[in-house]
């Protein structure tokens, strides 16, 4: 049986450079290459048992992409992908990757050579032409070509906002949060889901939106306050920015709900300690979690999956009438 | 060159079982394995290259004990291990392992085997004897046997919070957390301080300890309230309890500073929006975070190592006059 060194003898290189081409890993001269893989067809080399174990076996490892672990939605995300993955006999590397697209490449490469299993994304890093739906990839709330996804309904939580606002007798609401020129993610459906139900209920509404990711949310928020007084009630696209809001509208004595209902979005247990409790739309994290889990292990048998949205819950705290 | 097929073959069983001797993983009896090692010795064989590579380069990988990602002090930390063991060319393995010592025993297996090149434990499972201090293993806040650890000055912690309550007028304080029968922690020494400081100041203080993990944390909380009605200045071993308290004696129209002062300890950034902004002693999380990767790689490096003990900060907020 032919070793790498026979492999690396024949095509008169070293065995690094072997390793290199057989691993795909590393830069090697394309006419290098080309002598390297006619001396594996000629040796008819095949890696040996033990390397092809800790390719396959042992490597039963999935990248999870996580923008930010300060955001307590992504932290609990990621604490029921591990408990699944770890159910089904994978291991998880963390990769803190907000604004490092380098560092998804990274895993996207190793995933490419077999070292990872798979990636679960939470990415916002425009990563479009480095991945495509052949590969082990599932995607939160994100939209690449067929690459599966799972979200909550953000287009119905976005509607739901609306109803809740309009019921509890808003007059003049607006929709706070962010907007990405490069980038389509699900989360601007709930942007959507709110215009389109306020536009059904004839009822006016404010758009106050600024490209992610914010510079400085207190300015942004404190900009909002002094400039929308008219305004009785706000959906914020995230819980963390509904409870800074709710902290600055009562450092001004604007009383909440009465003067300024405000409803946020993920429903974060972290925060459900907090007062006033925070009137907000609730995603299904645990269920988000394993069914990322479940989807990337269908994919890696090989089944056909489809993006799968679970749907939201309206969460009556004290920051809606 | 022998390759494992010839191992196997002298030692007269099957590729399976060769790879198990030589990656010492999944059981083989003594009296076979005695088989395949002599056949290794005969034969001179050695695991190939590649192999090699798989185990040594491939796997800079670290694993992370982490006992809960809901709690923002140990997401803030994992953020900072994560970005350091990267820009050190490591991976991390995120193994949310509260309560499940078997997870644990898993990596620390894989240490072993060379299967993970270094474990970083924020542990509060009984793994004492199942580690030790050759092991190329960092703890948070814990002592076992000569294994190094990083942690902040507790003791000094504790010390500075009565100092606080005392010099803003408090005469009768407790101190608010956990205990533990079966590890100890350094977390103990908050306790110890705060204790020492009183008893220095001449200060009456009372103790409000239940067993780790507190089952229902609410309900310690209210108890409290309800029996210590002369107490009017607090400790609390995390922000995340003292968060707690302060909402509910607000609930009960307790006039926090002025009734009820409250100092938490961590110093957590996902919380300094919030109001009554609290005041706390504040672990420099950054600092402990990239120092537990310091520690590793030159545990690695076969240098020695001793503990590190980061010091803390007072931070005034709101709960404290």
């Amino acid at each position: 049986m032919a070793t790498i060194k026979d492999v690396a003898k024949l095509a008169g290189v070293g065995l690094g450079t072997a390793s290199r081409v057989i691993n795909d890993s590393g830069y090697v001269s394309e006419e290098t290459k080309k002598k390297v893989l006619e001396a594996i067809n000629k040796l008819g080399y095949v890696p040996n048992e033990t390397a092809r174990a800790f390719v396959t076996q042992d490597n039963k490892t999935v990248a999870l992409f996580l923008p930010s672990i300060h955001h307590a939605f992504f932290s609990e995300l990621a604490y029921y992908i591990e408990d699944e993955l770890d159910k089904k006999g994978y291991k998880m590397i963390l990769c803190n990757s907000s604004g490092q697209k380098e560092k998804e490449l990274k895993y996207i490469n190793m995933l490419k050579q077999n070292k990872v299993s798979g990636i679960i994304g939470i990415s916002y890093n425009p990563i479009e032409n480095e991945i495509n739906h052949s590969m082990p990839i599932v995607l939160v709330d994100r939209h690449i070509g067929e690459i599966p996804y799972v979200s909550s309904d953000n287009y119905g939580g976005g509607k739901m906002a609306l109803q809740v606002l309009k019921e509890t007798g808003c007059n003049h609401v607006a929709y706070m949060g962010t907007y990405s020129k490069t980038i389509f993610t699900e989360v601007e459906k709930r942007l959507k889901g709110f215009e389109d139900a306020a536009k059904e209920n004839g009822i006016n509404y404010t758009l106050y939106i600024e490209e992610d990711p914010i510079k400085d949310q207190t300015t942004f928020l404190h900009t909002f306050l002094n400039n929308y007084k008219n305004i009785d009630g706000v959906f914020v696209e995230n819980d963390m920015m509904a409870l800074e809001l709710v902290q600055l509208a009562q450092d001004r004595k604007i009383s909440i709900p009465e003067e300024l209902s405000i409803i946020g979005y993920d429903g974060i247990q972290t925060y459900a300690m907090l007062r006033p409790k925070l009137s907000t739309i609730r995603q299904p994290v645990e269920l988000m979690g394993r069914s990322l889990v479940d989807l990337l292990i269908k994919k890696l048998n090989g089944e056909q999956v489809t993006p799968e949205i679970h749907p939201v819950q309206f969460l009556k705290g004290e920051t809606t009438r």
